[in-house]
This record gives structure tokens, C-alpha cells and sequence, in this order.
């Protein structure tokens, strides 16, 4: 189904963070004032078709009735294999002295945790990540600004099964770690050195029983405050530092 | 300025993530639908005292003018001083064997940035955290979210000047670095054992002059995507954990 981005400071948002965008449809009535010469101006820029409609069609595919006469219909995101994932991450195995990382997102439910670990999974020089297609947080317009871009510059592939996934990396010469409070081994104690894969679990339930099988050896950033205060983002970050750290 | 919450929702959040409240206002003529019902409820629990009050007083404190008849009057914010967090960071330092750490945020802007930060600071044990009394993001109801309740739990500090903060700190015996991209140090290379000073710098801007000068040394963290990606709240959960393990 299209994803359509409703009204005028979310489609300047659209356009100004790098959503690739099939059409912008704009009311045949809409008044031309100052945002909307902004939208129209960076649609140019940007090469993307405007179409002038009925209001009444707006309202048809509006979601939220709050698109005050401007939406933009957002391009499917394009999803990697697994496979260009592995292929990306050999290679860079091969040119960095054989470590590389890929990181697999057991079903976050969260979108801007969605975002931020790209963000962070950049950062390191990570291969790629890995979501499920199901019951996981995928890739919407929110996701180009939480993600500061980085979305399009990290590949991220949608899997029907996570253990299948880990055990075809595994074939491939990876380590698997999963991060999980329960582990009695620190992320600093634990051998992340060579092709890794971290897995961070879901916001609420952490990894599922059946990704806790698939795992080499779990791992645990010590919490030193009162609550296990981390986000699942934050965690992600730390984990991802301290394999850049031991593989720098 | 006393601050206020309006409207049904930001106030239902606010009692659940326990903003402290002065006092709940709601309007006389009020219809008492099941999220008013909800908000009183909550209020009871928390001892929060309930004015009825005519919904034109309402408009006159009122913002944002989104009131929807109900209004929290959050209590201020109780900053911690310098001297405190000195204390708690010598008295940690004597039981953890030397450590303990000082999060400087020299004029981070962002709310979410800073409560982020917050809670990855309670995460690691730092002893507090300082952020200027000017031009800096502060305290808000919005903070209790974004810390996860966090800065309640981590003793936060204002000051009028960072500068003469960081000589405060180094007659107390804390080593300070700043995190800066132009550091040819890396986190990992930089010797961050005892009692340390952590400055992140603005969002935009990065670490002030003045700032810069006041410092022992420069970190940075690697960045190989890219684009320098990561946000300011990420930097300081990897530059915080790096502390973290140094001193683990």
C-alpha cells in the first residue's frame, strides 16, 4: 500500500530530509501561500511530478483528514537482501583485516529506536542491518529524519525468521552475540573481534527464546543505576562502539 | 514562571511519568469523560490537590490555548548544586576505588538530547551531570519522558559559566576532556581512569572556545560512515561507557 505524507510541514519535512517521493498531489483550489511556494519549489528541486487533484480525492487517500490540501506520495523503500548484506560485509572483512558487523533488530516495535540505530549502525561502519518483516517497526517517512539519513546509507533488510537468518550468517564465518540483561558476560569481557553479528532485542521482552538458541554467546552492558535505564538504542550504540573498539 | 501542562493527554502523561505537580486545575463546567475520570484518579494517588476554576482563568494561563479544560501546574524543577554533585562524585570515588564521573552539556539546545543523556548518565553511575543557566535546554515536564523518569535520579546542576565550573572541578582532582571531533585522540586511546570530567559540546557548534581552553584533552569517537552521524546523545553513551569499562 502507498504511503502518502499528509500536509504542508510534514511534505516540507518529506522533501527536506530525502524521502524519495513518487508525486506530490496537490487541492486544484489550494491557496499558494508561502509553505506551499516552499513545497513547490523544493518538489522541483528534487524532480518530483506535481499533480493537481480534487480535495475530495485528498480526503479519499488521506489517513488523518490533516492534509490541508497538500500530499505527497513517498516511494516504497528499497530493501536489501540478506544476501548484498553478507556479500558487503565479506568484502569489508576482506579490506579490514576480517571484521565486519551486522546488526539484526529482533522485532523493535519502536520507530525512531528504528532510526537511531541506523543512525549509530552507520557510525560504526556496520555492513547492514536486519529487521523482520513481521511485527517489527519498518521503514517509514519518519524514518529518513530519526535516522538523520542514514537510512538510505546503511543497507537494511526485511527476513521472514531470524534463526534461519543467524544460522546462514553463521555459515559465513560469524560470531553470533546477543545483548540481553541476563547475560554474565560484559560486552567488554566477550571476544567481539573478526565478523560479528549483534542482535538487540525487542523494547519490551528483550530476544525471544527461539533467537536466545541461535546465539553464540550473549552479552550485557553493566547498569549502574537505580533501573535498567538504557533505551534499546542507546544499548545498541554502546554495543556497536565497544566491537569498533575491539576491532579499530 | 510557573510552568504549565495542558490539555488531557500531556497531563495523563505527565502524573504517569511522575512530573512533579503543584496542583491540578480543571474547569468548573467540565464534562467528566473517562480521561478526566482517569486524570483525577491519577492526581488522588499522587496527592495532587484539584481546583475547580472558571475555564476563562483557564484561557488566561493557557499557552498554547489547548487546555481542553484541565491544566497541571508542574512544581520547579529542584536543581541540584555544584557542591552536591562534588560531594557524591569524592564519596563515589572513595568506595569505587577512584572513579567517578562529572557530565558537562556545554549548551546542548535540544530537550530530548538532553534527557537522553540523562538517562544513559544514570545508566553508567555518573555522579551528576551540569548544563549552563543559559541559553541550554533545561528542565521541562517533557524531560521526565525522555529521561525515562531518569532526572530524578541523577543529581542535575546549573551554573552560570562552564569555564570556571571545569577549575572547580580540577582543584577537586577531576581530569577533564572534552569530546570533540577535531581531537586526534580517540576515546579509547585517551587514559579515562579516576575521576573524570566529560564536556559534550553544543549540537550545532560543538565545544565553546572557552570551553576548549579549559580542557586536559580532546576524545573523539571514529566515525566511518559517511557523514559524522551520530547525535550529541549518542556520543555521550559510547563516550560514557568507554568511562564506564576504563573503570569497570
Amino acid at each position: 500500500m502507498a504511503e502518502y505524507i499528509e500536509g504542508k510541514r510534514p511534505v516540507i519535512e518529506a522533501l527536506r530530509t530525502g524521502v524519495p517521493v513518487e508525486r506530490l498531489l496537490i487541492a486544484d483550489n489550494l491557496k499558494r501561500d508561502s509553505l506551499v511556494q516552499d513545497i513547490l519549489r523544493k518538489a522541483k528541486q528534487a524532480g518530483v511530478p506535481v499533480e493537481e487533484t480534487r480535495r475530495a480525492d485528498l480526503d479519499a487517500k488521506s489517513e488523518r483528514g490533516s492534509h490541508q490540501g497538500v500530499m505527497a506520495q513517498a516511494k516504497p523503500f528499497a530493501y536489501a537482501n540478506l544476501q548484498d548484506i553478507v556479500e558487503r560485509a565479506n568484502r569489508q572483512a576482506e579490506e579490514n583485516g576480517g571484521h565486519a558487523l551486522v546488526v539484526i533488530l529482533d522485532h523493535i516495535t519502536d520507530a525512531g529506536n528504528l532510526g537511531a540505530i541506523l543512525r549509530s549502525a552507520e557510525g560504526v561502519g556496520a555492513a547492514g542491518v536486519v529487521i523482520p518483516n513481521k511485527r517489527s517497526a519498518h521503514v517509514t517517512a519518519a524514518t529518513y529524519k530519526s535516522s538523520a539519513g542514514a537510512v538510505v546509507r546503511v543497507p537494511l533488510a526485511q527476513v521472514a525468521n531470524i534463526k534461519q537468518t543467524c544460522e546462514r550468517l553463521k555459515e559465513e564465518g560469524f560470531w553470533v552475540a546477543g545483548a540481553s540483561e541476563k547475560a554474565e558476560t560484559t560486552t567488554w569481557e566477550a571476544n567481539l573481534k573478526g565478523k560479528m553479528v549483534l542482535i538487540m532485542g525487542n523494547e519490551g521482552e528483550g530476544l525471544a527464546r527461539l533467537t536466545l538458541e541461535a546465539c553464540d554467546f550473549l552479552v550485557a552492558l553493566p547498569q549502574m543505576g537505580e533501573v535498567a535505564s538504557l533505551n534499546v538504542a542507546q544499548s545498541a550504540t554502546a554495543c556497536m562502539y565497544e566491537w569498533l573498539r575491539q576491532n579499530y
